[in-house]
C-alpha cells in the first residue's frame, strides 16, 4: 500500500522550553501577537508567565482570554474580529484543545470571511492566516501538531472540524513543567484522549508506517507513565513521558486519522456535555474490538504495546477481545467514568447511536457499520 | 533538557511508490528536471522506470548519470554547470547517498558561485535552489531525509559535508521495490549505515525525545529484517522493513547527529577507499562502548533494542561492554570484514587516528577524546 507522511510541526521540547516563547516569537519576524488561553491559565499562573516572556522579547500582546470548552464556533467568530481590527501578526496559544482551537479558528478567519461554519470539512485553498505558536498545557488534545480545529456549532448543535494548513503551528512548544498542577482527573481525561488518538491511529484509514511508528510509541509510553503521572502529579519523569507521547499520538493521528472511537465521543460530547477524553475513551475497547474484524494485524500490535499477551494463531476475534480488555483495564485503572456512572440513562444513550453515523468523521471509519451495531457497542460500554 | 526536532521531509512510501515520480513532480508544478543517477542503475532498469514515470507526467528531462561513489566536488561542480545551463526547475535524484549527495550539491550550486569547498560547514545563508526529489535505491544512507550531503574534496583529499536547508528535499519516496535486486553484500554494507546511523543519534549531541523514539524503531527493525534481507533478498517485508528503518534513522540524525563514528568512517573512507557503511561500522562497538562512559542510559535503550540483556544495575563499563557485543555480533553476522580482512595494515589504520580528530563532524562527539584513544579503538577493531 503507498502512504504518505506530510504534516509536521517543528517542536521545541523539555522542561523549561516555555519560558523560551518571546525568544522563538522574535526569531519568527513577529511584532504584535494574539495571546489566547482560558481564564483558568490566568489563575494558576502560566499565562502570565508566557505574556512575560513576550513582553521581555518585546513583542507586543492583545490578549484573547474568553476560551471555553468544546469552543463554539461566536467565540471563534469574536476572537477573529478583535485579532484583525488590532492587526495582529502572529498568535499564541496557551492551554489545552479549546485554546489551541480557538487559536486555528481565529487564524482560519483572519483571511477568510465568516462565519467558520462555512469551512467545516477538508479545505485546500483557504487563504494563509499568520504563523502561531502552541503550547500545551494537558497531555492529550496534540493539537499542537495537528492540522484540524474542532468547533462546537451553536445553531447546528453538533460538533465539526476544519482541516486545513492554516490549521498547522508554526511551532510547537512542548514542556512538561505546564502540566505538573493538572488534578489527577484531568490528567487522566486529558491522558486517555491521547490513549484513543494512538490507538485509532494506527487502525485509521491512512495509517502509514511513520505514524504507526509514532502510536505505537506512544501507547507503549502511556500505559507504563499515565497511571503514575495520575497518581503522583509531581513525576517530572511521568509529566515529561505524558506529554511527549500525546504529542507523537498527534502526531500520529493527524496522518493516520481517527474513526469511530471520535465520532462517539464528539456526539456524546455535544449531547451530554462530557469532556471530550472522557467521550472518546468510553467505547473506545468496543470499537478496537470491532475493528479487529478487519484490522487484526494492527490490533495485534495494539495488543503488544499494552503488554496484553496474544497467543501466536489467535483468532482476529481472540486478537479483539484481548485488546478490549487490555484498553479496558487501563481507562479503568485511571478512573474514568462509564455512561452509567456519569447518570446518563441507557434509554438517552442509545438514542446517540444514529448521530454518531451522521458525525463528519464518520466517512474516516476503515469499515461499514450500522447504527444498530454502533448503539450494541455503546450498550456494551454502558456499565463497563 | 531543551531540544528541538525541526527538520522533516514529506515521505511517501510503500510498493511502488516510485511509479508516481512523475505524478508528483509534476503536482509540485515542475517542467523541467535534473534527472541524477548512476551509470549502475541504468543497466538495472531503475533509471528508465523513473525517466519513463517523468516523461508520462509530460516532464522534461535532462539527464546527469556520471554519479561516483563518494562524490568528488569536481563532479558536482561539472553537475551545476549542466543544471544551470539547462535551466532546470527541479531535481530528481535517484540511487544511494552518492546520488542524492551529488544532486544536494548541485542544488546549493544552483543560486551559490562554486567551488563548493567554500560551503562545508553549517550554512545557514546560502541561496536556496530548486525543489528536489528524492528516490533512494538502497537502504542505508537516509540522506533523502537529511539536510547535509557529503563531498569528497578532492585538493584537500579528504570529505567534509554542507549542511543547509538548501539539502533538504521537498519529498521523499521510499519504494522497497527498488532495493529487491541489491547483491547481500551491498544489503549489509547500506544496512549497517543505517544502524550506525540510529545507534550514534541515539548518543548524538543533539539528541531529541521524538530522534530517540525513531531511531529506537529502526534499530530494533534493523535487527530484526537486516540479517533476513542479507540472507534472502527477494523477501519483499524485510526489503520494506529496511527501507523503512533506514529513512527513520535518517530522520534521528539530521536531527539527533552522527559522531565519533562517523568520523571514524569518513577517515577511513577517505584515506582507504572502503565502502561508507564499511568504514562507519568497522569501531562503532568500540565507539558505542566507550560513549558509555557518559551517555550509560541512551546505551542502555541501545542495548534493549537490540535484545542484549542488561542487568538492573550494571555499571556504564557493563553497559557498555554489552552493547560492544550485540553490536560486533549483527555487524559480523551480515559479512562485514574488519579491517585485516579488508587487507590494510595495522600500522596505516594507527596513522588515521590523528586525522579523524581532524573530521569536521569530530566537532560533534559529545565527550572529549583524544586521538591515542582513537588509535585503541582502531586496534581494538582491527581484527575484531
Amino acid at each position: 500500500m503507498i502512504t504518505s507522511y506530510e504534516i509536521f510541526v517543528p517542536i521545541l521540547m523539555g522542561s523549561g522550553a516555555a519560558l523560551r516563547t518571546g525568544l522563538k516569537v522574535k526569531q519568527m519576524g513577529l511584532k504584535k501577537v494574539l495571546l489566547v488561553y482560558d481564564k483558568g491559565l490566568k489563575d494558576v499562573g502560566i499565562a502570565d508567565t508566557i505574556a512575560e516572556s513576550l513582553k521581555n522579547a518585546g513583542i507586543e500582546i492583545v490578549v484573547y482570554d474568553k476560551v471555553l470548552p468544546d469552543p463554539p464556533d461566536t467565540m471563534v467568530e469574536e476572537g477573529a474580529v478583535m485579532a484583525r481590527s488590532e492587526k495582529i501578526d502572529g498568535i499564541v496559544a496557551v492551554g489545552g484543545g479549546s485554546s489551541m482551537d480557538t487559536a486555528k479558528g481565529i487564524n482560519v478567519l483572519m483571511n477568510n470571511e465568516p462565519p467558520i461554519m462555512q469551512y467545516f470539512g477538508v479545505q485546500k485553498n483557504l487563504k494563509p492566516g499568520v504563523p502561531m505558536v502552541f503550547i500545551p498545557t494537558t497531555s492529550g488534545t496534540g493539537s499542537e501538531v495537528t492540522n484540524m480545529c474542532v468547533i462546537s456549532c451553536t445553531s447546528r448543535g453538533n460538533k465539526d472540524s476544519v482541516v486545513s494548513p492554516v490549521c498547522v503551528a508554526t511551532l510547537a512548544i512542548v514542556d512538561p513543567d505546564l502540566t505538573m498542577g493538572l488534578p489527577p482527573k484531568m490528567t487522566a481525561t486529558t491522558g486517555v484522549d491521547a490513549l484513543a488518538h494512538a490507538v485509532e491511529s494506527i487502525t485509521g484509514a491512512q495509517a502509514n508506517p511513520l505514524s504507526d511508528a509514532l502510536a505505537r510509541d506512544a501507547i507503549r509510553t502511556i500505559a507504563k507513565y499515565l497511571p503514575v503521572a495520575c497518581h503522583d502529579g509531581s513525576n517530572i519523569e511521568a509529566r515529561e513521558q505524558m506529554i511527549l507521547a500525546s504529542t507523537f499520538a498527534g502526531m500520529a493521528f493527524t496522518n493516520g486519522l481517527v474513526h469511530l472511537g471520535h465520532s462517539i465521543g464528539h456526539t456524546l460530547g455535544a449531547k451530554f456535555h462530557i469532556p471530550h477524553g472522557i467521550g472518546c475513551a468510553i467505547a473506545l475497547p468496543e470499537v478496537i474490538e470491532y475493528t479487529s474484524r478487519t484490522e487484526y494485524k494492527k490490533v495485534r500490535m495494539i495488543c503488544e504495546c499494552l503488554g496484553a499477551y496474544v497467543k501466536e494463531d489467535a483468532s482476529p476475534e481472540e486478537i479483539g477481545a484481548e485488546a478490549k480488555k487490555a484498553l479496558r483495564a487501563l481507562i479503568k485503572s485511571v478512573g474514568i467514568p462509564n455512561l452509567k456512572e456519569l447518570g446518563i440513562s441507557l434509554e438517552d444513550v442509545l438514542k446517540v447511536a444514529p448521530l454518531v453515523t451522521q458525525d463528519t468523521g464518520f466517512a474516516l471509519v476503515p469499515y461499514r457499520i450500522t447504527a444498530a451495531r454502533v448503539a450494541e457497542m455503546l450498550k456494551s460500554a454502558y456499565d463497563a
